[in-house]
């Protein structure tokens, strides 16, 4: 009887070492962040503007930025758009490097009208962001909304055309 | 007969519609990229430097920042070791706020002896890069390996010893 607990106890320790369970938080397992953060689960998002900046130079591609916030309807409403046009999806996966971020960074030059979301700036290679790419309101020059969406696909053709060619 | 070749055209498009195909890239579909990269699923990850330091100094809990690079075999070797451990990811979870990087940041103070991978720096939430708390290496003092995890829960007890009380 002995034996067969003991049988019994190092079955156990055996499953409970093999199948030692992962940590989850005590709030209950959460689903990872993606670096998309649902504006395009297939782009490859730069992490930081530094990064982004990096790619651009390097791949001679302009940066688009997107500034919004998770829990921001009207992010949710752009995202929702941006992420299901194939166009724009296309467009930015194969000739710009992308950007999404929920906080802002310490450079003046991406709030050019302040701080707002949602808010997509173009950055140049030649690391001059694009303050004169707008979308059509006039006190947030660059907030989209989901009806803008050819607006922003026009405005990706202007980023396309680089400031300086290369020689 | 005309008729019913309309009904099936209608159909058609009505299906294709519905199931509109979602962007892929042409070198085919790709995993979404996480902010934890794999080091840890549970955790959550701040974006950036600037955001890691927003929240470190707000909840008033030490940062740490993970430099690494995904194609390093340190630093998957590492990865490895430090994902499957749950106390560190327990006390990280609970204590702490992360960052992982795969890209330099422009603050010098996150490299006091260089830049390589992986290499683990804690910041207080005084915002004071914590430069007293290093590994066994000497020509690399912020580097771990595998075999120090235990050495780096000690230096996570270090870090949550902050610089300055609260009042």
């Amino acid at each position: 009887m002995v034996k067969s607990a003991l049988s019994v106890l190092l079955v156990l320790v055996a499953i409970s070492s093999t199948f030692a369970a992962k940590y989850i938080p005590k709030s209950g397992k959460r689903v990872p962040q993606t670096l998309s953060r649902g504006w395009g689960d297939q782009l490859i998002w730069a992490q930081t503007y530094e990064e982004g900046l990096y790619w651009s130079r390097s791949k001679n591609k302009p940066l688009l930025v997107i500034f919004h916030l998770e829990d921001c309807p009207h992010s949710q409403a752009l995202k929702k758009v941006f992420s299901e046009d194939n166009e724009v999806q296309k467009v930015l996966d194969e000739d710009f490097i992308v950007l999404n971020l929920v906080y802002e960074t310490t450079d003046k030059h991406l709030s050019p009208d302040g701080q707002y979301v949602p808010r997509l700036l173009f950055v140049d290679p030649s690391m001059t962001v694009r303050a004169d790419i707008t979308g059509r309101y006039a006190n947030r020059m660059y907030a989209y909304e989901p009806s803008d969406i050819k607006l922003l696909v026009g405005n990706m053709q202007k980023a396309k055309k680089l400031l300086k060619s290369e020689l």
